[in-house]
């Protein structure tokens, strides 16, 4: 078994941990935003990182009307802006908690009086030392330079955060019901991706399309197919794909399509009409039981009552293929040409 | 002459044009931003308006300090998260100025007493009557698909905004060399893309990669090759490509690389040993005379004194690029397939 494989399994035990280990500094950060009345949130993060903020991103907006923003780190390490952050709870995300650039945005936030956490996989990462508030991904060693693990643990403790924020109840039973669904719905996963996944043997390129809450799983679907099997994916959110990528669709195009049940699955379904008119070849993943039967390439996911909890679910399918096509594609996908698993950049 | 063609080549007299047409308002602006202590700033934008809102970030964030994010549209559109933006000055950017999506955003905000502004071709347009501000592109009709002299002007004006905030007279000598000089050097652009355009007969993939200020250049340039070539383009920051998507670059890889003269020059040079060490085929477009003579492919720029500035010559480049490679690879830029002209999401 290699790793990223093992590292995919064990995310059900994982995110089962992530609230009772977070559940006493998310009641403090919690208390703190209130307090010192944060204006907006601001995320320092690369990579998986990066969607894992998206994610939350749409989850601050939506459920706690806080605006944010995704740290431009280079105004601060680089061109020496001096970003006011003064009104701000600022996430500096990052598996490792060695990241040199979210680590600078952190430390100029925390001089300025923003309320300032970490998001890392160590309680005593260089990250996590320097935030007001440190919020664990509970992962294990990730060995897997692909991240898997700390992506979903990433964006379930920063879910929690909003879960707490607003104490919104559909968001919190559907976060609830994540790890236990997750465990139950792999093995027909696995099962599924079996049943097609040789067809992708000779696949270079292709695009991974969702919208809103699904947009960042969709940039990772995208990343983890050209790290770990150097196809040229593309994510994209179904509203920008109309904006000018379109073009590049022909008929065969691989598109995968997240299309979950919520707000925006109707864009989801426009945008699979808009394909097929194309004669692209779309790979549905969805929780709408009609949808994946009509389709000849879908997947099923489980349905917990809201999208805000469909990503993990949709993050675990677009892991496991990844993996498994490394498998078709005779690669290894514990060791990307070039890549390291550490990669820190100011 | 090719519509997009008769375009690029407006770009020079239409940035002339702006700094007076728009003054008068970026000076109440300015001073409404000022009197009301906005906290940060907020774009909703698709496409290219989205990369001219990148740019915008990251001149807020350097010169004036400000904190900033991009819309996520969907949050009000769809989730109807009820997002507070009273402290915020708001930015609609859209060529047509008829973005719903965008529109949105500006009504939600304007309810909430935020600054609204529109940065549109049209003052008649549904963004501009919404905005308390409307600050135009003065480009005259775009009638290329493939936005061009929109774009720069896009990004012209929100520069004139951020110098006048912050009296920066650096940013504010360097935007005004910016019509001039990009006129006179057009003719050398267009003889050095003749010169070497022919050799990307068959290329069908490639990366576009720049840092800071370029970085939104990078995509746009991306953009340009998918909207007209259907190249599979990507563009990224040169930060974010080591975390992952670097696995994809082999011996022979495609890569446009912006590196201008400043903060982030260092850098790009270092991804540029990286791509040379993998046997990547790099075009690099710089503004350093020695770098550019010392490549078998580049293209070199005006320097005007700041990188702030140099994104305007990079995105003249790309476009110029984009458009000559249709005339080799037998496309007509005026006519993608799958897109219209004015494309409007929700």
């Amino acid at each position: 078994m290699t790793l990223m494989e093992k590292e995919i399994n064990e995310q059900s035990h994982i995110l089962d941990t992530v609230h009772e280990a977070n559940t006493p500094t998310i009641q403090k950060l919690v208390a703190k935003m209130k307090e010192k009345k944060c204006r907006y949130a601001y995320f320092a993060a690369r990579g998986t990182s990066d969607h894992a903020s998206i994610y939350a991103q749409y989850l601050f907006g939506t459920y706690a009307g806080l605006p944010s923003g995704l740290a431009c780190c280079s105004i601060l390490t680089a061109y020496e802006g001096n970003l006011d952050l003064s009104d701000a709870v600022v996430f500096g995300v990052s598996q490792s908690g060695k990241a040199a650039d979210a680590l600078a945005v952190m430390e100029h936030a925390k001089k300025q009086g923003a309320v300032v956490v970490s998001v890392t996989n160590y309680a005593d990462s260089p990250m996590a030392k320097v935030a007001d508030f440190s919020l664990l991904c509970n992962a294990g060693e990730e060995k897997s330079v692909a991240a898997t693990k700390t992506f979903t643990a990433q964006m379930y403790v920063m879910a929690l955060v909003v879960a707490e924020y607003t104490q919104n109840s559909t968001l919190q039973n559907a976060l609830q019901q994540v790890p236990e669904a997750l465990g139950h719905w792999l093995p027909a996963l696995n099962q599924s991706i079996d049943s097609f996944v040789s067809r992708y043997r000779y696949s270079n390129d292709g695009f991974s399309l969702g919208r809103g809450v699904n947009y960042p799983v969709a940039l990772e679907a995208a990343l983890k197919l050209q790290e770990t099997n150097y196809v040229r994916m593309k994510g994209a959110a179904v509203s920008d794909f109309y904006h000018g990528p379109l073009a590049q669709v022909e008929p065969g195009t691989f598109v995968i399509l997240f299309a979950s049940h919520g707000p925006v699955y109707k864009d989801a379904v426009a945008m699979l009409s808009k394909l097929d008119e194309l004669g692209a070849e779309t790979l549905v993943v969805t929780d709408d039981k009609d949808l994946a039967a009509s389709r000849q390439l879908s997947v099923r996911t489980p349905d917990v009552g809201t999208d805000a909890a469909s990503v993990y679910f949709n993050a675990v399918f677009a892991q496991t293929f990844a993996c498994k096509l490394t498998a078709v594609k005779g690669r290894n996908p514990d060791e990307p040409r070039n890549l390291k698993k550490v990669t820190i950049t100011k």
